[in-house]
């Protein structure tokens, strides 16, 4: 539908939209200990990695010291003979090597990004988290180039949960344009979808396994995908984006 | 001289004495104040690099902001277009890259203390610095395995300097064998050599360009090489290490 329909800017979101990020925590997390258990804790991977899980459900998965914390809950006999901060910046070493090795868009999304920019439309990002972790994952990706930097909102650097719709509104004001020439494309049915399309915005909802995909939005997506690469067919059917 | 000398444990620094830590800084600063022009910060190259230099030596190697602090510090034509938190990680996901990239210490050195950790000398490390970044160091360098990590000493771990005598006095405790038969290798004229002196150890001078070459000593260093390679003529002359 070339005229009648016309979009300015594309927003998408990170984890488990444009890749698989609860994936690959699990395997990070498991190097990790492995890299503490190889410099002497002496314990069960599993054991570890079942008490880790439980320190990032209680203090969340933005908390600085879950390795810390992780030492300190275990018996005094695994830990009496470690050096503590060898164990845990060793974990995070680990860790950050695993991520950022595997932290990659195959060339088919890559294609799709430099296509739309290509195009004309605008691209951004709305996405949960700390404002530099999240930038830190853009840059990993080498998407940046793709992205329009005044068109970034992350959560933590506005201020405003992506269960407000005044993230979106922020984010619709900066684009410039209506909201109906605006899209955003997620992975969570409430975060993503739902407030998204409370602001008015054209959702796609990437309903693709992460975390999130287990529940249904309450308002409908514009578009359902389950995978980002299949957001071109959406733009290529509905926006004129060439094939 | 075999039986007459006898040598327990050999402490060494790191900075400029396991490896060329000033050379090595100065590039990855280079590389990180690139990454920010090439996504878009106006500026010359060289302005930058002499700002980000006065921001360290103003406010400490250890600051965690010193990017901020340069962006802030930049006249408003500068950065009033540019995404701070994107400069800001762009600076930083360069430098360390640049800098665990050329972290590396030659095979020489490795088999060094391969031979040392052999002989059954115990090896330790006594280093200034934030403990976090001085271990990651010992783990990106892969030295860890010839470490006995109970024989770590970093001075913002234990709370005292290396300009303080009791940092020497705590890491001989540790080590639990008389003062004289331990040794610290190390580039900084007063705080490795003079305070090691102090507390009675074997003090090895490693005077080879590092920022700390300029000054001698107040004491005498029992040994005075120019390179870290050139401690196995130390000891194999006068501590019957195999050559």
């Amino acid at each position: 539908m070339p005229d009648s329909q016309q979009l300015d800017v594309i927003f998408i979101d990170i984890d488990d939209t444009l890749f698989a990020t609860t994936d690959f925590v699990s395997g990070a997390r498991r190097d990790a200990l492995q890299s503490m258990i190889d410099r002497g804790l002496n314990a069960n991977i599993d054991d570890l990695l079942a008490e880790l899980e439980l320190v990032v459900a209680e203090f969340g998965s933005n908390h600085d010291h879950h390795y810390d914390f992780l030492l300190k809950r275990l018996p005094t006999e695994v830990t009496q003979n470690v050096n503590t901060d060898l164990m845990v910046v060793a974990g995070v070493i680990a860790y950050h090597n695993a991520k950022w090795k595997q932290l990659r868009i195959d060339d088919a999304d890559r294609q799709l990004l430099l296509d739309i920019k290509s195009s004309g439309i605008r691209l951004g990002v709305i996405s949960s988290g700390l404002a530099r972790k999240q930038i830190e994952k853009i840059l990993r990706l080498e998407i940046d180039k793709y992205i329009d930097p005044k068109l970034i909102f992350i959560t933590h650097s506005v201020g405003v949960a992506k269960s407000n719709v005044q993230l979106y509104e922020s984010a619709i004001a900066a684009a410039g344009c209506e909201a109906s020439q605006i899209m955003h494309v997620g992975d969570h049915p409430y975060h993503d979808i739902d407030t998204a399309n409370a602001a008015g915005m054209v959702t796609v909802w990437v309903n693709g396994g992460g975390k999130h995909s287990v529940n249904e939005p309450r308002t409908s997506p514009a578009f359902k995908i389950s995978s980002f690469a299949e957001l071109r067919d959406v733009l290529v059917s509905n926006y004129g984006l060439n094939e």
